[in-house]
Protein backbone atom coordinates (compact mmCIF):
# COMPACT_ATOMS: atom_id res chain seq x y z
CA UNK A 1 0.00 0.00 0.00
CA UNK A 2 1.70 3.29 -1.14
CA UNK A 3 0.20 6.37 1.18
CA UNK A 4 0.98 10.29 0.70
CA UNK A 5 0.69 11.69 4.40
CA UNK A 6 0.23 15.81 4.84
CA UNK A 7 0.64 17.38 7.21
CA UNK A 8 -1.14 20.56 6.47
CA UNK A 9 -0.12 24.25 6.65
CA UNK A 10 0.07 27.46 4.68
CA UNK A 11 3.72 28.15 5.35
CA UNK A 12 4.84 24.53 5.67
CA UNK A 13 3.06 21.77 4.13
CA UNK A 14 4.96 18.24 5.11
CA UNK A 15 4.49 15.77 2.50
CA UNK A 16 5.64 12.45 2.57
CA UNK A 17 4.91 8.89 0.56
CA UNK A 18 5.82 5.54 2.19
CA UNK A 19 5.02 2.21 0.67
CA UNK A 20 4.15 -1.02 3.27
CA UNK A 21 1.94 -3.30 4.82
CA UNK A 22 1.39 -3.75 8.45
CA UNK A 23 3.96 -6.10 9.73
CA UNK A 24 6.53 -5.84 7.44
CA UNK A 25 9.47 -3.32 6.82
CA UNK A 26 8.34 -0.17 5.26
CA UNK A 27 9.84 1.63 2.08
CA UNK A 28 10.52 5.55 1.95
CA UNK A 29 9.55 6.61 -1.69
CA UNK A 30 9.62 10.81 -1.02
CA UNK A 31 9.46 13.87 1.37
CA UNK A 32 9.65 17.40 1.28
CA UNK A 33 7.41 20.33 2.13
CA UNK A 34 5.26 22.43 0.00
CA UNK A 35 6.44 26.10 1.07
CA UNK A 36 4.22 29.10 0.16
CA UNK A 37 5.28 32.64 1.11
CA UNK A 38 3.79 34.38 4.35
CA UNK A 39 3.11 37.60 2.47
CA UNK A 40 1.53 36.28 -0.45
CA UNK A 41 -2.15 36.56 -1.14
CA UNK A 42 -3.96 33.52 0.85
CA UNK A 43 -6.13 32.95 -2.03
CA UNK A 44 -2.73 32.38 -4.02
CA UNK A 45 -0.97 30.39 -1.44
CA UNK A 46 -4.30 28.21 -1.64
CA UNK A 47 -3.48 27.83 -5.39
CA UNK A 48 0.35 27.27 -4.51
CA UNK A 49 -0.30 23.91 -2.09
CA UNK A 50 -3.25 22.75 -4.95
CA UNK A 51 -0.34 23.05 -7.60
CA UNK A 52 2.52 21.13 -5.12
CA UNK A 53 0.00 18.60 -3.93
CA UNK A 54 -0.96 18.19 -7.42
CA UNK A 55 2.59 17.48 -8.31
CA UNK A 56 2.94 14.51 -5.42
CA UNK A 57 0.00 13.15 -6.92
CA UNK A 58 1.18 12.83 -10.50
CA UNK A 59 4.74 11.54 -9.47
CA UNK A 60 4.27 9.08 -6.67
CA UNK A 61 0.43 8.04 -7.25
CA UNK A 62 -0.49 7.07 -3.84
CA UNK A 63 -3.42 4.30 -3.33
CA UNK A 64 -4.65 6.72 -0.21
CA UNK A 65 -3.69 9.96 0.97
CA UNK A 66 -3.35 10.65 5.08
CA UNK A 67 -4.21 14.23 6.42
CA UNK A 68 -3.43 15.07 9.70
CA UNK A 69 -7.43 15.56 11.32
CA UNK A 70 -7.25 19.61 12.30
CA UNK A 71 -8.17 20.29 15.69
CA UNK A 72 -9.11 23.97 17.06
CA UNK A 73 -7.59 23.71 20.20
CA UNK A 74 -4.50 24.89 18.60
CA UNK A 75 -3.65 28.54 17.93
CA UNK A 76 -6.80 30.30 16.44
CA UNK A 77 -5.10 32.27 14.05
CA UNK A 78 -2.52 29.64 12.82
CA UNK A 79 -5.72 26.63 12.92
CA UNK A 80 -7.58 28.37 10.32
CA UNK A 81 -4.99 28.54 7.99
CA UNK A 82 -3.94 24.62 8.43
CA UNK A 83 -7.94 23.84 8.24
CA UNK A 84 -7.57 25.63 4.80
CA UNK A 85 -4.66 23.88 3.45
CA UNK A 86 -6.07 20.36 4.77
CA UNK A 87 -9.18 21.06 2.87
CA UNK A 88 -6.46 21.63 -0.53
CA UNK A 89 -4.78 18.77 0.27
CA UNK A 90 -8.41 16.80 0.27
CA UNK A 91 -9.73 18.34 -2.26
CA UNK A 92 -7.00 17.05 -4.88
CA UNK A 93 -6.77 13.77 -3.58
CA UNK A 94 -10.84 13.21 -3.75
CA UNK A 95 -11.61 14.84 -7.23
CA UNK A 96 -8.89 12.20 -8.43
CA UNK A 97 -11.02 8.99 -7.46
CA UNK A 98 -8.01 8.64 -4.36
CA UNK A 99 -9.42 8.06 -0.58
CA UNK A 100 -8.61 10.32 1.68
CA UNK A 101 -8.28 8.89 5.66
CA UNK A 102 -8.07 11.33 8.09
CA UNK A 103 -6.06 10.47 11.73
CA UNK A 104 -5.25 12.86 14.72
CA UNK A 105 -2.12 13.86 16.08
CA UNK A 106 -2.45 11.73 18.99
CA UNK A 107 -3.40 8.73 16.84
CA UNK A 108 -0.29 9.06 14.94
CA UNK A 109 2.35 10.04 17.71
CA UNK A 110 0.59 6.42 19.53
CA UNK A 111 0.94 4.70 16.09
CA UNK A 112 4.85 5.18 15.53
CA UNK A 113 6.05 5.72 19.25
CA UNK A 114 3.82 4.01 21.70
CA UNK A 115 2.83 7.32 23.16
CA UNK A 116 -0.10 9.97 22.23
CA UNK A 117 1.78 13.09 24.09
CA UNK A 118 5.04 12.17 22.52
CA UNK A 119 6.97 15.41 21.44
CA UNK A 120 8.18 16.17 18.01
CA UNK A 121 12.04 14.62 18.58
CA UNK A 122 10.54 11.69 19.13
CA UNK A 123 8.32 11.16 16.64
CA UNK A 124 11.33 12.05 14.34
CA UNK A 125 13.76 9.48 15.94
CA UNK A 126 11.09 7.06 15.30
CA UNK A 127 10.42 7.86 11.78
CA UNK A 128 13.95 7.71 11.12
CA UNK A 129 14.11 4.31 12.53
CA UNK A 130 11.29 2.78 10.74
CA UNK A 131 12.28 4.11 7.26
CA UNK A 132 16.08 3.08 8.32
CA UNK A 133 17.06 6.82 7.39
CA UNK A 134 20.75 8.25 8.59
CA UNK A 135 18.74 11.05 10.17
CA UNK A 136 15.54 12.83 10.71
CA UNK A 137 13.71 14.37 7.94
CA UNK A 138 13.72 18.40 8.37
CA UNK A 139 11.78 20.01 8.92
CA UNK A 140 9.33 18.45 11.62
CA UNK A 141 6.45 18.96 8.84
CA UNK A 142 8.23 16.43 6.55
CA UNK A 143 8.77 14.09 9.45
CA UNK A 144 5.20 14.67 10.98
CA UNK A 145 3.86 13.65 7.36
CA UNK A 146 5.51 10.44 6.82
CA UNK A 147 4.42 9.71 10.25
CA UNK A 148 1.12 9.95 9.10
CA UNK A 149 1.16 7.65 6.49
CA UNK A 150 3.14 5.58 8.91
CA UNK A 151 -0.08 5.84 10.84
CA UNK A 152 -2.42 4.55 8.02
CA UNK A 153 -0.78 1.89 6.90
CA UNK A 154 -0.40 0.30 10.70
CA UNK A 155 -4.34 1.19 11.27
CA UNK A 156 -5.42 0.28 8.01
CA UNK A 157 -5.44 -3.40 8.77
CA UNK A 158 -8.07 -2.56 11.83
CA UNK A 159 -10.02 -0.07 10.14
CA UNK A 160 -10.82 -2.02 6.94
CA UNK A 161 -12.10 -5.27 9.68
CA UNK A 162 -14.00 -2.69 11.34
CA UNK A 163 -15.46 -1.05 8.24
CA UNK A 164 -16.23 -4.75 7.00
CA UNK A 165 -18.02 -5.60 10.21
CA UNK A 166 -19.94 -2.66 9.79
CA UNK A 167 -21.00 -2.76 6.39
CA UNK A 168 -21.87 -6.54 7.08
CA UNK A 169 -24.17 -5.27 10.30
CA UNK A 170 -25.64 -2.50 8.35
CA UNK A 171 -27.01 -4.98 5.76
CA UNK A 172 -28.20 -7.85 7.59
CA UNK A 173 -30.10 -5.17 9.55
CA UNK A 174 -31.74 -3.79 6.63
CA UNK A 175 -32.33 -7.53 5.02
CA UNK A 176 -33.33 -8.66 8.38
CA UNK B 1 -18.32 45.32 -11.94
CA UNK B 2 -19.45 41.94 -11.95
CA UNK B 3 -19.00 40.24 -8.85
CA UNK B 4 -20.48 36.69 -6.96
CA UNK B 5 -20.58 36.45 -3.23
CA UNK B 6 -19.98 33.59 -1.64
CA UNK B 7 -20.95 32.73 2.39
CA UNK B 8 -19.03 29.91 2.24
CA UNK B 9 -20.17 26.52 4.37
CA UNK B 10 -19.90 22.86 4.51
CA UNK B 11 -23.91 22.26 4.21
CA UNK B 12 -25.20 25.19 2.56
CA UNK B 13 -22.48 27.57 0.70
CA UNK B 14 -24.62 30.80 -0.75
CA UNK B 15 -23.40 32.09 -3.78
CA UNK B 16 -24.90 35.24 -6.01
CA UNK B 17 -24.09 37.56 -8.72
CA UNK B 18 -24.33 41.19 -8.71
CA UNK B 19 -23.46 43.52 -11.16
CA UNK B 20 -22.81 47.57 -10.79
CA UNK B 21 -20.98 50.57 -9.76
CA UNK B 22 -21.35 52.42 -6.16
CA UNK B 23 -23.56 55.20 -6.50
CA UNK B 24 -25.97 53.70 -8.87
CA UNK B 25 -28.67 50.93 -8.56
CA UNK B 26 -27.66 47.14 -8.53
CA UNK B 27 -28.49 44.39 -10.91
CA UNK B 28 -29.04 40.85 -9.39
CA UNK B 29 -27.90 38.20 -11.97
CA UNK B 30 -28.30 35.24 -9.70
CA UNK B 31 -28.37 33.88 -6.73
CA UNK B 32 -28.71 30.22 -4.75
CA UNK B 33 -26.90 27.55 -2.66
CA UNK B 34 -24.39 24.91 -3.34
CA UNK B 35 -25.57 21.57 -1.15
CA UNK B 36 -23.57 19.25 -0.08
CA UNK B 37 -25.02 16.29 2.18
CA UNK B 38 -24.47 16.54 5.73
CA UNK B 39 -23.90 12.65 5.95
CA UNK B 40 -20.99 12.57 2.91
CA UNK B 41 -17.28 12.04 3.07
CA UNK B 42 -15.67 15.46 4.29
CA UNK B 43 -13.39 15.10 1.01
CA UNK B 44 -16.12 14.38 -1.29
CA UNK B 45 -18.18 17.83 0.09
CA UNK B 46 -14.86 20.12 -0.87
CA UNK B 47 -15.40 18.40 -4.16
CA UNK B 48 -19.23 18.89 -4.76
CA UNK B 49 -18.17 22.61 -3.19
CA UNK B 50 -15.08 23.02 -5.77
CA UNK B 51 -18.17 21.60 -8.87
CA UNK B 52 -20.98 24.02 -7.28
CA UNK B 53 -18.62 27.17 -7.44
CA UNK B 54 -16.66 26.28 -10.62
CA UNK B 55 -20.60 25.86 -12.60
CA UNK B 56 -21.15 29.44 -11.40
CA UNK B 57 -18.10 30.89 -12.43
CA UNK B 58 -18.50 29.55 -15.42
CA UNK B 59 -21.92 31.01 -15.84
CA UNK B 60 -21.37 34.36 -14.93
CA UNK B 61 -17.93 35.14 -15.39
CA UNK B 62 -17.43 37.57 -12.42
CA UNK B 63 -14.51 40.17 -12.30
CA UNK B 64 -13.89 39.53 -8.99
CA UNK B 65 -15.32 36.89 -6.08
CA UNK B 66 -16.14 38.48 -2.54
CA UNK B 67 -15.88 35.85 0.49
CA UNK B 68 -16.71 36.13 3.64
CA UNK B 69 -13.93 36.26 6.21
CA UNK B 70 -13.85 33.17 8.34
CA UNK B 71 -13.38 34.25 12.12
CA UNK B 72 -13.26 31.26 14.72
CA UNK B 73 -15.11 33.31 17.81
CA UNK B 74 -18.23 31.25 16.27
CA UNK B 75 -18.50 27.57 16.85
CA UNK B 76 -15.91 25.46 16.87
CA UNK B 77 -16.94 22.39 15.09
CA UNK B 78 -18.76 24.79 12.39
CA UNK B 79 -16.06 26.89 11.79
CA UNK B 80 -13.41 24.34 10.80
CA UNK B 81 -16.09 23.49 8.13
CA UNK B 82 -16.81 26.84 7.15
CA UNK B 83 -12.86 27.76 6.64
CA UNK B 84 -12.39 24.49 4.61
CA UNK B 85 -15.86 25.64 2.24
CA UNK B 86 -14.24 29.06 1.71
CA UNK B 87 -10.39 27.56 0.54
CA UNK B 88 -12.14 25.87 -1.85
CA UNK B 89 -14.17 28.93 -3.01
CA UNK B 90 -10.96 30.96 -3.16
CA UNK B 91 -9.03 28.22 -4.58
CA UNK B 92 -11.56 28.22 -7.57
CA UNK B 93 -11.38 32.06 -8.36
CA UNK B 94 -7.39 32.25 -7.91
CA UNK B 95 -6.32 29.65 -10.60
CA UNK B 96 -8.89 31.50 -12.61
CA UNK B 97 -6.56 34.82 -12.27
CA UNK B 98 -10.08 36.40 -10.39
CA UNK B 99 -9.24 38.51 -7.97
CA UNK B 100 -10.71 37.92 -4.38
CA UNK B 101 -11.36 39.92 -1.63
CA UNK B 102 -12.28 38.96 1.90
CA UNK B 103 -15.02 41.01 4.07
CA UNK B 104 -15.78 40.44 7.80
CA UNK B 105 -19.72 39.78 8.62
CA UNK B 106 -19.58 42.95 10.57
CA UNK B 107 -17.99 45.35 7.25
CA UNK B 108 -21.05 43.09 5.27
CA UNK B 109 -23.66 44.33 7.24
CA UNK B 110 -22.73 47.65 8.02
CA UNK B 111 -22.52 48.31 4.36
CA UNK B 112 -25.95 46.86 3.64
CA UNK B 113 -27.71 47.99 6.38
CA UNK B 114 -26.01 50.73 8.50
CA UNK B 115 -25.08 48.79 11.56
CA UNK B 116 -22.43 46.08 12.13
CA UNK B 117 -24.79 44.52 14.27
CA UNK B 118 -27.73 43.87 12.36
CA UNK B 119 -29.55 40.83 12.04
CA UNK B 120 -30.20 38.16 9.22
CA UNK B 121 -33.82 39.20 8.72
CA UNK B 122 -32.73 43.04 8.48
CA UNK B 123 -30.00 42.09 5.80
CA UNK B 124 -32.28 40.19 4.13
CA UNK B 125 -34.72 43.37 3.92
CA UNK B 126 -31.98 45.68 2.72
CA UNK B 127 -30.79 43.13 -0.25
CA UNK B 128 -33.97 42.70 -1.43
CA UNK B 129 -34.75 46.45 -1.48
CA UNK B 130 -31.71 47.37 -2.95
CA UNK B 131 -31.89 44.56 -5.87
CA UNK B 132 -35.69 45.46 -6.43
CA UNK B 133 -36.81 41.59 -5.28
CA UNK B 134 -39.90 40.81 -4.31
CA UNK B 135 -39.14 38.70 -1.38
CA UNK B 136 -35.65 38.47 0.35
CA UNK B 137 -33.85 35.31 -1.28
CA UNK B 138 -34.07 31.97 0.78
CA UNK B 139 -31.96 30.50 2.66
CA UNK B 140 -30.16 33.36 4.66
CA UNK B 141 -26.99 32.14 3.21
CA UNK B 142 -27.85 33.22 -0.08
CA UNK B 143 -29.55 36.74 0.96
CA UNK B 144 -25.73 36.84 2.70
CA UNK B 145 -24.22 35.89 -0.73
CA UNK B 146 -26.00 38.87 -2.61
CA UNK B 147 -24.81 41.23 0.62
CA UNK B 148 -20.75 40.02 0.35
CA UNK B 149 -21.53 41.06 -3.47
CA UNK B 150 -22.94 44.20 -3.06
CA UNK B 151 -20.89 45.28 0.08
CA UNK B 152 -17.60 44.85 -1.97
CA UNK B 153 -19.43 46.63 -5.13
CA UNK B 154 -20.13 50.08 -2.69
CA UNK B 155 -16.13 49.29 -0.61
CA UNK B 156 -14.05 49.03 -4.01
CA UNK B 157 -13.71 52.52 -4.93
CA UNK B 158 -12.75 53.42 -1.41
CA UNK B 159 -10.16 50.34 -1.20
CA UNK B 160 -8.79 50.80 -4.79
CA UNK B 161 -8.11 54.26 -3.36
CA UNK B 162 -6.45 52.98 -0.43
CA UNK B 163 -4.21 50.46 -2.45
CA UNK B 164 -3.43 53.44 -4.50
CA UNK B 165 -1.81 55.55 -2.33
CA UNK B 166 -0.04 52.82 -0.33
CA UNK B 167 1.51 51.77 -3.85
CA UNK B 168 2.50 55.30 -4.64
CA UNK B 169 4.24 56.08 -1.31
CA UNK B 170 5.98 52.48 -1.30
CA UNK B 171 7.62 53.36 -4.86
CA UNK B 172 8.40 57.13 -3.32
CA UNK B 173 9.58 55.42 -0.52
CA UNK B 174 11.80 52.84 -2.29
CA UNK B 175 13.31 55.59 -5.33
CA UNK B 176 13.44 58.42 -2.73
Amino acid sequence: MRVLGVDPGLTRCGVGVVEGVAGRPLTLLGVGVVRTPVDAELSHRLVAIEQGVEAWLDEHRPELVAVERVFSQHNVRTVMGTAQASAVAMLCAARRGIPVALHTPSEVKASVTGSGRADKAQVGAMVTRLLRLDAPPKPADAADALALAICHIWRAPAQNRLQQAVALHTTKGRTG
